[in-house]
């Protein structure tokens, strides 16, 4: 299960104030709380008050790297920041997000592949989030069709098939959770899978409860990675605890720590 | 998901003193803080004392109807025991367990189509559980075929894929799950499917969390019903919050405490 860190968003207050005053250290020291919490990858967004994006996303890439040596999810709805800020990245790292939408598929599936950068797919256009597991099936498959034509390799492709409030979209939930099964099957090697897990429980007073339930029911049906807090410990610990019944870590008593250092 | 309260039972310390001494208030006292935490069937095992298990299972049976109207899981390898008690069952009752033995099946599920009860049948033989889900599916199959051939209704039928402690038999908790999957497309009604939570922690230090979290991934490929110790408050928040990520129950900021109270 692969942990990308969500807390270096500008919409997170401590955050946006060092963005807009370009003071580096509260963004570095999420890094490193970050990677010693276990997570793999880190994702950056630069949050809507950043007067330019390009130049911020760009920084705030700089300025991670030069605490840790984790790959960064670079999270911006700006794509000529996130064609700039993979030029400067040390290691391959991933684009968060790319659309069903032929126009920003074809400027953003070459940028990965010349990167060697993964891209997460969302199973959705700009009309918005289908309500069936079979449609958001069938935008996965347009995007893995869109891989294969453009030599994105299939394990570099998250597909998302977009998690929404429990408490105003119910119906969505268990339709995501048949997405998931669904798109496992539509390529070898399989696409990967990730959601946006805080969204489900948006607005509720159960939040942590709600994530990590979500989380590890959709790993049982197929989900290899997710966007969260790694600093949940009690959601880190039931992920740990959903790799041991899938059989993917080894048991040991102390397996949660273990899974911190290093399991994905 | 319908939750079978597993603390009446004789291996408990307080409920074995009680069965050996004869003595109901322990027994009644379990059943009430069962049927409070939100239990819908209470399970009654003898416990490996009982030197007479005929007549202390009988005895259990009354003493718990005084105070519950909830129906009862009568757990015992002893089939005279599981035959008398429920001829003094006030309301239809569930029969834990019967192995996939063509005698045991014989004398079992024509007991349950005369008393309405349902059955607990193992995916297992007396050769020991078996490895993969195929093989379990196998014997789910053979029990949904005698169900039918008896009139044993299949939604009365509960398979249970056996589950067993990861920290030993780490392997299984995978084929368990790929079990349950397959068990619910094998007849139309599907049956229902069940396991024994408890075992799947035994002899860790994490118990808690391995119970819910494989509680709730079960649930996503299809759990319909667990005995497990409902007094385990963070388990059955887990389970409501899978209930409402199914869809099964509506979304409302106090849903833990609903589904307590009604929700199956």
């Amino acid at each position: 299960m692969i942990l990308i860190g969500e807390k270096i968003n500008g919409m997170f207050k401590v955050i946006g104030k060092a963005v807009t005053e370009w003071d580096p250290k509260p963004i570095q020291d999420m890094a490193k709380q970050q990677e010693a919490a276990g997570a793999h990858y880190l994702d950056i967004n630069t949050g809507p008050k950043a007067e330019d994006q390009v130049k911020t996303l760009k920084w705030m890439a700089e300025v991670v790297q030069e605490v840790t040596d984790l790959p960064l999810c670079l999270d911006c709805t700006n794509l000529d920041a996130i064609e700039e800020a993979l030029k400067i990245l040390k290691r391959p790292g991933m684009i968060n997000s790319c659309k069903c939408e032929q126009a920003e598929i074809d400027r953003l599936f070459p940028l990965a592949v010349e990167h060697k950068a993964a891209v997460i797919g969302l199973c959705m256009n700009n009309k918005g989030v289908p309500k069936s597991a079979d449609d958001r099936a069938a935008f996965a498959m347009e995007l893995v069709a869109n891989a294969d034509a453009y030599g994105l390799p299939f394990e570099d492709l998250y597909l998302d098939p977009i998690a929404l409030p429990v408490n105003v979209a119910q119906e969505h939930a268990v339709e995501v959770l048949e997405a998931i099964r669904q798109i496992k099957t539509l390529s070898n090697p399989a696409p990967r899978t990730v959601v946006g897990l805080s969204n489900v429980s948006q607005r509720t007073p159960h939040r942590a409860i709600i994530n990590r339930t979500f989380a590890v029911m959709a790993m049982a049906v197929g989900l290899d990675s997710a966007i969260l807090d790694v600093l949940d410990e009690p959601m880190v610990d039931a992920i740990a605890t959903a790799r041991l019944i899938m059989n993917k870590d080894i048991y040991c008593d102390s397996y949660q720590k273990v899974f911190r250092q290093h399991s994905i």
